[in-house]
């Protein structure tokens, strides 16, 4: 199915309620007021309707959502329903840290490839036991790992290089830590992480009393 | 000036907004048109329009925005308009990566004080030259350096007890990297980093092709 018109908000939303709908689920609740969810998520219950709205009927009026169904079902929207494999380019004090983070598998995210270029550390393993490779044998491990969603976090001016490469093998999804513009071409989508987006908001709630 | 109406999401795109500004009048660009500026920041140009409603006039009808003017404007409603002071707890991997990331500094955040229990850690400096002190001396330090906001690198564990005590000495933002919903009180804000939730982008567009 193709819904080519959904708002990139939605996305980010669907993903919000569903960590929130995990919680839940793991505190073992199993009906959820829509009210209860939107305080939870920090939106209105009319934006949870839109939202879903777009994917089909969910809820009961009058009851709220069954927890553990709706979370299936916006991780099936999501592409949740299975695990991906992720590339870690880069093994400085960010990437280890990305490595290690345990909302990554938590959420059905796999690291199964690292690299660098530091031949200090290709060779080594990391804390999780990832064998570090050179980056010259980039498409080779890539295709062997079975990546399918590259992280960045290597230096600024070694960001484009890889992109272009993980292009190249058919790499389409880019989460992107390096702080700098990756130009995309073709199907490959980049997401940017940046920090301090999140840094400005406090800054405009300390800001205005 | 107060604006307690003011959407979420609206405050987040003023800082896309602003990050993209910046780079245009980095690139020299004097006026940028509505559209323009929409596209770079993957909105449309009636969502601009309506986001800076709130806070004023901007922009000239036919001519599109004066860069530099609507950059200023935009970091005094976010608060940029001057420097904040932050305190990173836990100098792991991550604590250490988030001092060094360049994307701090560059809009105005400044790491003035670090803090570890590791005993291996305290007393050393980190690469910036910033001198880990222990969490124990939290309340002094942090007010010593003019701690503004707590960036929060621990274990989960550790989290909350760092939040309560950054409450009790009056300050008021907290940016949360651990793994852990943290329970606020009275005027603290946290804002949570989930790398993982952009990734969630990511898998939906993979996933619908």
């Amino acid at each position: 199915m193709k819904f080519s018109k959904i708002p990139a908000a939605t996305i980010t939303r669907l993903s919000i309620y569903s960590r929130t709908l995990e919680q839940l689920t793991g505190e073992g609740s199993t009906v959820i007021s829509s009210e209860k969810l939107a305080t939870m998520c920090g939106v209105n219950p009319a934006q949870i309707r839109k939202d879903l709205a777009y994917f089909g009927e969910f809820g009961v009026r009058g009851v709220g959502y069954y927890a553990k169904e709706l979370l299936f079902e916006i991780k099936k929207i999501l592409g949740l329903n299975k695990t991906w494999k992720l590339g870690i380019f880069g093994t400085g004090n960010l990437g280890c840290a990305l490595v290690a983070h345990e909302n990554f598998a938590k959420q059905g995210y796999h690291f199964v490839a690292a690299f660098d270029v530091d031949p200090g550390k290709v060779g080594h393993k990391l804390a999780s036991g990832l064998l570090i490779h050179h980056v010259n044998e980039l498409e080779e491990v890539a295709r062997g790992a079975g990546i399918e969603i590259g992280v960045i976090s290597t230096p600024p001016s070694a960001a484009q290089g890889i992109a272009n490469r993980l292009a190249t093998i058919g790499i389409r999804g880019i989460l992107n830590f390096a702080p700098v513009q990756i130009q995309v071409e073709g199907g490959l989508r980049v997401e940017n992480v940046d920090f301090t987006v999140k840094l400005d908001n406090l800054a405009y709630h300390l800001t205005t009393p």
